[in-house]
C-alpha cells in the first residue's frame, strides 16, 4: 500500500489535517480525523470528526458532496473504521457512495480496525494508499496512538519557570511567574487533555482550580482533574474540586476515607513511599485518557522524569530571576557527572507576551 | 534641527548603519561610524570607519564618490568630527567637497565633538539634520556610548545555562553545556568586546584562554582579558595568559605581587571582601573599553548583577537538565518575596543549532 503521492494529495491531505485538529478540545477519546473529498484538486466535501458518538469525518464529508462523492478521492487523516461502534463503519460509508479511491495518512491501530478498513475498501475494488504525510498524522493523535500503542497516556509536562530555573520561591511562592499570553495559552493545551494531573502538594500550596478557562464559547470537554494524594490529605479542601469538571482521587490502598466522602476515588499502589506511576498511567489509559497534562511542583515533575514517563515538556519562561535559594524546575534528578544530564530535544520556541514558550521531547 | 526624513532618507540612512556595524570588531574603542553619500537614491560613494588611526567614514565616502561629491547628502551614522585626531575633520572635508546637505542619526557626545562637528558644517551654509534612526544608531554604539555619557562599558554577560537554570554542576564541571553553534556564536560576541571580564574561581575550574576564535581570517582587534583576582592566586597558571590577546590583572591593594612578575596589573580597592567593581569599570572605561563581556561563574555573575551593573544578558541555554544540586546561574541575588523577582526584557530569541540564544536587559 505504499505509494507516490503528487503535490495535489499532499495539499488536500494537509487540509484533512487541518480539519482534524478543529477537534482537539471535543473527540477525545476518540482520536481527530478529518476527510477531504475531491476530484482532482476540485473539493467536493469535508468534514471532521468533532464529539464522539456524532457522526465521523467521512460520513461528514460524504454528506456535503452528496452524489458528487461518486468517483472522488478520499482524504482521511486515519484509517476508516471496519466496526460498527456508536456509528455505522465509515469503510462501508465510502464503498456505498461509490468513492474511486481512498488514501489515507495512516493505519488505525485500535484494534476493532488495525487494517481492517483498508481490507474491506479494497474488497470492494476501491484503489487504497496509506502514508500520505503519516509522521503529521501521528502528532496531532499522539495522545490516542500512546493509549492505543503503549497503553498509556501521552504525558506532558507543563511548567512555569523563570529564566534561572526556578518554578517556586523557597516559601512556595509560584503565582504569576509568567504573564497572561502564556496563562491563557496553557488553557488551550488543557483543552486538549483528557486528564489534568496534580499533587497533594500543589493542591496545599497553590490551590489550583484546574478547570479549563478559555475566555471564550469555544467547545471543549472538560479534561478529568486527577489529584495524586496518597494519604487523601486535602480531600477536605482546594479549588479543585469546584467548577465544571470531574476529580478523582488516587490514594495508596491503605488510605482511610472519610465518612461521606463523595468523589470519585481509587487505589493505587505506593512503593518505597512513592506512588507507582506507571500504575496511574494504566489507570488513566483504561479510563480513555488519551492525553495526560501534569501541571505539579518539582518532587512529582522530577519523578516522572526521572521513570521515563514524560513525553512533553511545555515550559514557559518568564524573563526574571528568582535567585539560587529558590526552588528547583525538576527534584530527584539525581546527575552527578555532565555525562548524566538529561537531553532534550526543541520541537518548538516561540515569544508569548514578554515570556518565552519553549516545547521539548526528552532525548531516548 | 529635527526635521521630517522621507523614505529614501530612512533606506540610506539603514544602509549607512549596516556599513557601520562591519567595523564591529574593529573600529574600537572608536565608535562604528557609516556614510552614505547620494543624489536623490543614487548613490555615488559610500565608507565604514574600519580602524583607529585609519581614515573616518566620511572621507572613505568622499574618497569614492570624487567629483560626485558637491551637491550631494551625506548619511552619517555619527555626527562628524570637529577636531584634528589622528586624522583631519571630517566636518571639515565634507565642507571642502562640497555636499548639498548632511543628515546624521545622532549627535556625537564625544566631549571634542558634542554639536561642534554640526556648528561647523551649518557655519559653511550646509543644511544639516539629526536624529534619523537614532535609537538604532545608539543600539549601534551602545559600547561607545556608555563609556563617554556614563564613564563606564557597557557590561553584557554571558551565561551558558541548561533549561533547569544551571550554569555547572556541583563538581563545578561545566564544560559543554552548549552545543558548537553556540560556541562559535560567542566567539562573534567576544570579538566585538574591548575586554573580556572573567574572576579567579573561573580561571581554576574552567581555565579559559578568553581569546577570540572565529574559524576564518575576518579581522578583529583581540579585546583584553581581565581577570579579577584579589588575591593574585592564579597568576602562576591559566591559559588566560597565554594566547594572541593581552591579560590585566586585578588585585586587591594588598595583594602581594610575586618577584618577577610580568603581566599588566593595577590595584583596585575591596570592600567587604568583595571587589569594587564600580572601580574595575571605571579603570577599564579610562583605558578605553567600550564593550565588557563578563564570562565568569554565578558569584561574580550575581555580585555584576546584585550592583545593578549589567546592561545585557546573553544566554545560552541548551534542551538538557542539569538537575537540582547543580549551581545555579546567579548568586547572591538575596530574593525573598515574589515582589522582589529580577525583571527582564527579551530582547532577542533565537534558535542556535540545538540550543536557545536569548538576549535579555534588566529592567530598571
Amino acid at each position: 500500500m505504499t505509494a507516490s503521492f503528487s503535490a495535489i494529495d499532499h495539499a488536500l491531505m494537509a487540509r484533512a489535517l487541518r480539519l482534524a485538529e478543529q477537534g482537539a478540545y471535543t473527540t477525545k477519546p476518540n482520536p481527530m480525523v478529518g476527510c477531504v473529498l475531491a476530484h482532482g484538486e476540485e473539493v467536493v466535501g469535508e468534514g471532521w470528526h468533532q464529539r464522539a458518538g456524532e457522526p465521523h469525518a467521512e460520513v461528514l464529508a460524504l454528506r456535503a458532496a452528496g452524489d458528487r462523492a461518486r468517483g472522488a478521492t478520499a482524504y482521511v487523516t486515519l484509517e476508516p473504521c471496519a466496526h460498527t461502534g456508536r456509528t455505522g463503519p465509515c469503510s462501508e460509508a465510502l464503498i456505498e457512495a461509490g468513492v474511486g479511491r481512498v488514501i489515507a495518512a495512516m493505519r488505525d491501530p485500535f484494534p476493532q480496525v488495525d487494517g481492517a478498513g483498508f481490507a474491506r475498501l479494497q474488497a470492494a475494488g476501491i484503489e487504497v494508499a496509506s502514508g500520505l504525510m503519516e509522521a503529521q498524522a501521528r502528532t496531532l493523535n499522539r495522545g490516542f496512538l500512546s493509549r492505543i500503542e503503549r497503553g498509556r497516556p501521552w504525558l506532558r509536562v507543563k511548567l512555569a519557570t523563570s529564566l534561572d530555573g526556578r518554578s517556586a520561591l523557597a516559601s512556595g511562592e509560584s503565582k504569576w511567574i509568567s504573564g497572561p499570553a502564556s496563562r491563557l495559552d496553557v488553557q488551550r493545551w488543557r483543552a486538549r487533555c483528557g486528564a489534568i494531573v496534580t499533587g497533594a502538594g500543589t493542591v496545599l500550596a497553590d490551590d489550583p482550580e484546574l478547570t479549563v478557562r478559555l475566555g471564550d464559547d469555544t467547545p471543549f470537554v472538560a479534561p478529568l482533574r486527577v489529584v495524586l494524594d496518597p494519604g487523601l490529605a486535602t480531600i477536605a479542601r482546594g479549588r479543585v474540586r469546584g467548577g465544571e469538571a470531574p476529580t478523582l482521587y488516587l490514594h495508596a490502598p491503605d488510605a482511610k476515607l472519610p465518612r461521606g466522602f463523595a468523589a470519585e476515588h481509587a487505589a493505587v499502589p505506593v512503593r518505597e513511599g512513592l506512588m507507582d506511576l506507571e500504575a496511574v498511567l494504566k489507570l488513566l489509559a483504561a479510563r480513555g485518557v488519551n492525553e495526560i497534562q501534569l501541571e505539579a511542583g518539582a518532587t512529582l515533575a522530577g519523578a516522572f522524569l526521572a521513570g521515563g514517563w514524560v513525553d512533553e515538556v511545555l515550559l514557559y519562561m518568564a524573563p526574571v530571576l528568582l535567585g539560587e535559594r529558590a526552588r528547583p524546575l525538576f527534584d530527584g534528578l539525581g546527575i552527578e557527572a555532565m555525562a548524566d544530564k538529561r537531553k532534550l530535544e526543541l520541537v518548538d520556541v516561540r515569544q508569548l507576551g514578554g515570556d518565552m514558550r519553549v516545547l521539548l521531547r526528552p532525548k531516548p
